[in-house]
């Protein structure tokens, strides 16, 4: 299926020359949807996964699709303070300044294996914090997938040696010429 | 199956006296979770549904796989400034002072009818807002699915004449005496 023709860009967003790359439509085409679950869980499937987790909060969409397809529960990394129980936090990098994602520190459980979601890898911030809060826990990082990857940014290297799937890969950012 | 055994009570969340229901447990729960998706999906079938409408963010988590096992796609309604195309957007209030939901304005188009998810119906503030969405893009609100209603609180009443269905209830807030 050609995801790239349902994948929206969005020129000069957030800031001008950058080529912006929304999932959302994605989501929104049954057929787009149904083939993201296929192809992800099809790839995970083998890694005996116990728990898919997704980062708030785009990758919550996808991420209880995935589970429920792969017969495992669904567990979220959420933005500061929105946790109610005792919490285990993790700092990442954004462009300016840092951002925290914060899980239950009861999660995961010792030895889990955890298939990664997100929507998007860019830098491969967010997802390495995922990783190390997976870790940090006592759990394996059975593999990160993902819709789609910006292959001009350095995501896969910085998650290595974990496996990494996307379905669509963008290999720049900049506006085309008109 | 017992869902009031998997939601997590939080005593004196977020203030004393209060008991806070935490829906994140079900999600984590390989059965709990696709128990809700049969049940949610199975009610809103007979509805002929085009789109299920998730509000950001737990409202992602059954939304996506509920528009996956109805063959649907799945569009969402989220906090201010973070979609990339032209918006509409409703006011809801919150305890103290007033919250914005925002949607692409094509993200429903006339006609179409819409299932509005999220985990949880309180007051209906926010289900209210995503039904305003939604009939102001001319789509038709077949039908309101939540995991968790609070029955102490008007939601259901506010959200006439529109199918409600939430799977399980609960008919205080008070934390339970030692």
């Amino acid at each position: 299926m050609d995801l790239d023709a349902v994948i929206r860009k969005v020129p000069d967003h957030p800031k001008p020359g950058i080529l912006f790359y929304d999932v959302m439509p994605v989501f929104a085409d049954p057929a787009a949807l149904d083939h993201c679950v296929r192809e992800l869980a099809g790839w995970a499937r083998p890694m005996d996964v116990d728990v898919v987790l997704g980062a708030e909060s785009r990758g919550f969409i996808l991420g209880g699709a995935l589970a429920r397809e792969l017969g495992t529960g669904f567990v979220t990394a959420r933005k500061p303070g929105k946790l109610p129980g005792a919490t285990i936090r993790e700092e990442y990098e954004l462009e300016y300044g840092t951002d925290v994602l914060e899980m239950h520190a009861d999660a995961v459980r010792p030895g889990q294996r955890v298939l990664v979601h997100d929507d998007l890898l860019a830098t491969g911030g967010t997802a390495a914090a995922k990783i190390r809060l997976v870790e940090a826990m006592g759990g394996v990082v059975a593999g990160v997938a993902f819709v789609v990857e910006l292959t001009f940014l350095p995501g896969r290297a910085r998650l290595a040696p974990h496996p990494v799937r996307a379905l669509v890969a963008y290999d720049s950012e900049a506006v085309p010429a008109a």
